[in-house]
């Protein structure tokens, strides 16, 4: 088989690593638009040759992880590329846009939206790790517009790489995603500037922050180019759901600021049962 | 040496468990509001015997790790038991209120007011874990208070168990861990609530989420009885931090009305910078 990453970072180069470690036939070809990446890439051995569009028809499945902005603008040339039996399919963190602009598209069958929910904070060639993919979910959308031979390409290699498989439509997508991630990471992006700015002459401060500050902390270390076109192309889900969110902190305030002990004691109580629901999500159990 | 711990619960079996390894001609006491909690650390071995203040006297050394609220009220007589040779230290997450009711009790300086910046998300007696303090910072507050020989004795044990020592004047302490500890609670349980909320008949959407969410609504798991009282005793603090995180997300917000997507990029640079201020803090290479 001839695999064409595009974008080779943290998600592309993950997944050439599993392809490459299961299937050791697989021919990987690299295109990146930055050079550097690609070079990094290659002299990772995470793949076995740079490539460009020209080439794109030699493959039998073509990966596409490169930022949604920049998603809605290739994918209509990739596909355009891609010879009528290659799937290719992407790893957008939005689902509307993309569909939609690839909506009556010729080639239309040859993609196959979707969306594996993993990652790290960290982006670029060298973030990529083995087994990124194993136990987490991986969200189809719009399966039926996809060629059946080629959902099963594509499926067949989500299972050898041990993924989840959910089907959703895209809006609905786009709008629960913003909030289990969109959402969580302006919280963890505008905790980390609170503290920051806060603290930012005394950084010994940051000695006093423990495992919790840093776990909620975390996806403030994410790639701002990544994230700020997924904030535009979902902006009107990630407005209301950040609108909630404010709503509930200033509730929060209110109550403390009124020494109201009894309700915030209820408001933790019953939010405690984050546990449960996230006892039941196999796929966190991996990822430490 | 015999220890008594006071609250045998994350925090004070932890310590139990640690200096049974450490030291293990220890005694160890366990004292406990909670018949069931001193019935599980007996069994789990965590102590070697169940007591009570009446057998204070007999101490060494006494850990108090008890909610802040019940700390204030028991500090007093746990001090008034003891004998002149103890040194009594404690856990709590505020150091202002505790250190002001202490101030002037005839056995002041057999007091030590600590905060081992320690934990997880779970507790009770079935939560301690061995290591839980290696590698972690411990702010001891108003140090010149306590007698030379009592801080000496305290000092070695934290050095044993691999703890890092900051010193700190209690309301510095509370003012900077409103920031870096309270805060993040806050955000943290909030965020669990928000999505709780909208997503409460649709469970499957907890599929959705990856390790990003559940690294941010990890802290929504904490106890309300230990988190309750700490939010009412730094109040002050708290009401602040978070009136500046509110305010920093609703200039997010604006930024995403009003499609300002350069300002949305810029601030989530600036904020990156989190990565090296938290791999300058060694403790949480620790924790996973």
């Amino acid at each position: 088989m001839n695999l064409f990453v595009i974008g080779i970072g943290l998600i592309g180069g993950s997944m050439a690593k599993d392809v490459k470690r299961l299937r050791p036939n697989t021919k990987i070809f690299g295109i990146d638009a930055n050079e550097a990446h690609l070079e990094e890439a290659l002299s990772l051995s995470l793949i076995d040759e740079k490539s460009d569009y020209s080439e794109l028809h030699k493959a039998d499945m073509v990966m596409v992880s490169i930022p949604v902005d920049v998603m809605v603008q290739e994918l209509p040339k990739i596909l355009d590329a891609v010879n009528e039996d290659a799937v290719v399919i992407d790893a957008g963190s939005t689902k509307a846009l993309i569909c939609s602009v690839l909506e009556g598209h010729p080639k239309r069958r040859n993609f196959l939206a979707c969306h594996p929910i993993s990652g790290t904070e960290f982006s670029g060639p060298s973030a990529a790790i083995e087994g990124l993919y194993y136990g987490k979910t991986n969200i189809i959308c719009e399966v039926e517009k996809t060629a059946f031979k080629l959902q099963e390409r594509a499926l067949e290699l989500f299972r050898e790489l041990g993924m989840r498989i959910r089907y959703m439509n895209p809006k609905a997508h786009d709008k629960h995603i913003a909030y289990v991630s969109h959402l969580s990471h302006i919280s963890s992006f505008m905790l980390g500037k609170t503290v920051i700015e806060k603290e930012k002459n005394e950084r010994d401060i940051f000695d006093m922050a423990g495992s919790g500050f840093e776990s909620t902390v975390r996806l403030a270390k994410s790639s701002p180019a990544m994230w700020t076109p997924i904030f535009r192309q979902n902006k009107e889900n990630v407005v209301e759901t950040l609108g909630e969110y404010i709503q509930n902190l200033q509730a929060f305030e209110k109550m403390l600021i009124a020494d109201d002990y009894e309700g915030i004691y209820k408001e933790m109580t019953s939010t405690n049962k984050i546990k449960e629901i996230l006892n039941g999500i196999p796929l966190n159990k991996k990822r430490v």
